[in-house]
């Protein structure tokens, strides 16, 4: 998707630039996440997150119909990945955050897929041997925050395979390569895999109306680029029978350099949940910000918090209390708070919020077994 | 493949008009199964085949070179398939036929696949539960001819994916639309399952390379319209450190309706395994021949058995012996002998062959499962 003044592109395989959320709920045909619609989730939830409540999720398709199911008796469960190209960092997490509180308040299951063939086909460089590590790797950042062991299955493409195929199968026949080309902009260059690869992400979100054999509702929230997957996957959805899944979007982390989307080839531009103290300190020192050239000129014009990443990193993630994200926002403006101690004060939240996140990290490599997948195996 | 006279088409899932071989072999880039070449392996077998010597099988990829390995001691496997759209008819058994002969003489392993995936994928009408009944149905035809069960594998592709499908990725990311597009006559409206199966028949022809470590020769009998797929996984293997699979191509069984090859989907221009006695009678009765249009004519001029598929059938399967075939060519171009009388011995062959065969067919039910390769696992 490109403009004239504001060039971006967002794609599954690419994000680039100032991504204009507006722009992008046009031209890929979202619903905006309005007052109404966030109030009813709240309301059924019995409690609010900050990553609605800060518009962090800003669009969605068929919550309203889910929501609808849900009131009736219908439960949902959940769907949301990752592909395993890297370690995690915290913009791959956003989702996850979201994920786990919609579990906890629903009680929902959830279904995690590793695409380990996905990034194989996409990235020159990588092996399957590779994408397996990371798979694996990033799976223990997923049990780490603490989903149900009871309610949650992740599974990698290649191991699950064997369930997955015959659903991806249905959705191929109905797929063709005029289609995907103009979804995802791929080309006659373009790999065979590659092409095929969007009916295994198609496939989880009809899991569960497989294995019970009725029709479950399904809800996938996940970040605004990996959407035109699941627009070629409600469009088939209602050809072999299947509701359409629901989706919830959200903004993308900014990246630490600024602009864009953090990104697992630019160490310095992302947070790892593997980052030592030391490369958390000097990834915030170094990271682009919101304030002036000087200290004076800081002082007396105040910062900008809407283009720092470090700001946003508190409203994402890091200030659970939406009148002290108030009250730092006042004070970047009004030149009170400098970029020094807004930082420093994030690199000890990050630290600890790290020092413990890998403690649990280690512990999850004792239980990974129990969530994984594999072969034709279900809940 | 069009021409200006002689039209014709040969793809794996199409095959349409009088195919030229000779025609074949210039455009596929195939090399002649040459006598030099035929006596080789006649010499290394100890023995022969009506199939080799008849010229049924017509031509070859780097044959010469895979004997070349057995003489040095390198053994190779046996890769063979069908595409389970309906019931066994008897031209698909021609390169079983000769598969079963090289496994007796070499002692060589096989695997056998069942292209449910394909099946579904190319005819509108086919369910996946449809092919996986015909795949299992087939199955006992193979299992008929008496291959050996401690070294033969038989695998539905949506039950052998788990193992599968990390090959076909491997192939899949070297192989691009325009290559598939070049390659089969695939187009933009082609699906996107379409697109990527070719990686997945390519697969098995380097199962045994993956299993042991190290590169095992593979020798796949096909009928010459699969030779696309193989063309393009040659071309990858040795990009992924593989051995290029070497190739036997087989003619095409004539229809008994005249021209071209026989098809599931014409009833009366192949005999099925499955048919009965007054199945057979009826459809041989009504066979196009190379007879003439009256007796007295043909008694004066004599037949054409190289434009007759009741001679072909005599050719392929029903006259072991070559004197016999011989003088029922020259009793058929003299005059002598009459259709009635060939179509009658015809008639009788096929119906105690087909009576042996459907008790065998019956019998391989109990052994089939050992026969079958599911999830990951391998001989």
């Amino acid at each position: 998707m490109t403009g004239n003044r504001e060039e971006f592109t967002v794609t599954p395989w690419e994000v680039r630039g100032e991504v204009n959320y507006e722009r992008l709920v046009v031209e890929f045909g979202l619903t905006p996440l309005n007052k109404d619609l966030y109030e009813r989730l709240t309301r059924l939830a019995g409690d609010t997150h900050k990553l609605l409540r800060r518009g962090v999720f800003f669009a969605h398709r068929d919550l309203d119909w889910l929501l609808d199911k849900y009131e009736r008796g219908e439960m949902f469960y959940l769907y949301t990945g990752r592909g395993p190209s890297g370690h995690t960092h915290l913009g791959h997490m956003v989702p996850w955050f979201l994920t786990k509180w919609l579990q906890d308040r629903f009680g929902a299951k959830l279904y995690f897929q590793m695409t380990d063939d996905e990034k194989f086909l996409f990235k020159p460089e990588l092996t399957l041997e590779k994408t397996r590590k990371y798979a694996l790797d990033n799976a223990l950042d997923v049990i780490a925050l603490g989903f149900d062991p009871d309610k949650t299955k992740i599974f990698l493409d290649t191991d699950y395979i064997g369930f997955l195929y015959k659903i991806a199968l249905q959705f191929a026949k109905k797929i063709t390569f005029s289609t995907v080309r103009a979804t995802f902009g791929l080309t006659e260059s373009s790999n065979i895999g590659q092409i095929f690869f969007t009916s295994i992400q198609a496939a989880p979100a009809f899991i569960e109306s497989i294995i019970t054999g009725k029709n479950v509702p399904c809800l996938i929230p996940l970040a605004v680029d990996q959407d035109p997957h699941f627009r070629l996957a409600r469009d088939v959805a209602p050809k072999l029978g299947f509701y359409k899944p629901a989706i919830l979007h959200s903004k993308f982390l900014p990246s630490l350099s600024g602009g864009g989307k953090m990104s697992s080839s630019e160490a310095m531009s992302a947070i790892f949940t593997t980052d030592s103290p030391e490369e958390v300190r000097k990834k915030i020192w170094n990271a682009f910000t919101g304030g002036r050239p000087t200290i004076a000129e800081q002082r007396e014009k105040g910062g900008n918090p809407d283009i720092c990443p470090v700001f946003h990193y508190y409203a994402f993630i890091f200030e659970e209390d939406d009148r002290a994200l108030g009250e730092r926002r006042k004070r970047c403006l009004s030149g009170d708070l400098l970029c020094g101690e807004c930082k420093e004060d994030l690199i000890k939240r990050v630290t600890n919020f790290l020092k413990e996140h890998q403690r649990k990290r280690e512990r999850a490599r004792d239980i990974v077994d129990k969530f994984l997948l594999r072969g034709e195996q279900t809940f």
